[in-house]
């Protein structure tokens, strides 16, 4: 059986991206990263949720809480005020500095270690607008690094599905693999209802509603 | 002032490292890794010492726990025997997977925070004729990553000083600036007196007596 490594962070994206790389044959070796963001215990139970419906090999957390500590986001450092929708070229103060190669570094010791040939990530091209550590050309030149920084027998692809799709495309393509988006959760700023403001919550309702559908977790206003 | 991020481990050569780099004019910000590996505390000890004697503007520790988990290497699963010194090309069972490129992401992450312009790393040429993170390429493929990965007016560039140094170049280079060698730690087995057995002693060892020098830390076996 062909294994993967899959970040679930148990949002809209990750957790669509588990069920296709399961659709796709492969056994499921999920991590889950913990970096002190503020929705940090809401984002673990969907994560764990959608990994044991998966039936997932292993699911392994990971504590960053380095990046607390390392600051300069408002995902981390709570006396800041995280970013609404942010419009344009600016990244919004909910970038944490390289973030996704710390996520991928760890991705691939896990993946080393063992044996699979896959990591999958769910960036996708609404993030990269803002994110520079979302680009595909990051993406490429990461998976360079990995190539040279492991063994010489070790063969491992960094697989990022979504990265031409739009959230849209998404959430139409997890509908056919029957994702339980109920279970599933994007909103940086609240746990209970989803506060339906924050960048996050924007795109994820947009994507929804472009579809003509509803969004099945509650907001803070409908 | 300038400002650089310096991984530390409290061993012989990121000690240089540190010592190279306040030379060199920069304000030093440490980062000091606990990936679970055996002479955790002795290292980390040598590591603030260092970080204490050269005045550093922050030490930060980071724990990766999650390596120990990941296993694989007899560095952090402590179940396995750790090799002792290796000829040829087989990779130690020291082997941490993908190690650097989890330090590097971290230390990518802390000098974007900061503002530094530089990351200095201790690999050397001894260390790459095994563990495939330390090779040249690899370093540079990273850089690339780094370009990519990080906003458009950040500029970091990791500075690998030893890397066409061997161990004898880097002692001699340390006496110049001053590096107190008694305070640093290098053994991958013991914490208290060295075991002069394992790889890290077999090339401490052999790089002092090159140079007719006594190494000033004890052994258990002289």
């Amino acid at each position: 059986m062909m294994k993967a490594v899959c970040l679930l962070s148990g949002g809209m994206d990750s957790s669509t991206l588990a069920y296709l790389a399961r659709d796709m044959g492969f056994d499921l070796y999920a991590v889950h990263f913990n970096y002190g963001q503020r929705t940090e215990s809401r984002e673990r139970l969907a994560a764990a949720t959608i990994a044991g419906l998966l039936d997932a090999e292993e699911f392994l957390e990971v504590d960053l809480g380095y990046l607390s500590r390392i600051g300069a986001s408002s995902l981390t450092d709570h006396s800041m005020v995280v970013d609404g929708f942010v419009e344009g070229d600016r990244i919004p103060n909910t970038y944490v500095p390289f973030r996704n190669a710390n996520l991928l570094a760890i991705a691939t010791s896990f993946a080393e270690a063992r044996g699979a040939e896959a990591i999958f990530i769910g960036v996708q091209s609404q993030d990269y607008s803002g994110y520079p550590d979302c680009r595909p050309t990051f993406i490429e030149a990461f998976q360079k690094a990995v190539d040279l920084g492991t063994k010489d027998d070790t063969r491992i692809t960094i697989r990022a599905p979504f990265i031409n799709m739009n959230k849209s495309d998404i959430i139409r393509k997890g509908l056919e693999l029957g994702v339980p988006y109920q279970h599933t959760w994007s909103c940086y700023r609240n746990e209970e209802r989803a506060c339906g403001e924050c960048g996050a919550c924007h795109y994820r309702r947009e994507a929804f509603s472009r579809l003509g559908l509803r969004d099945p977790i509650q907001y803070e206003k409908e």
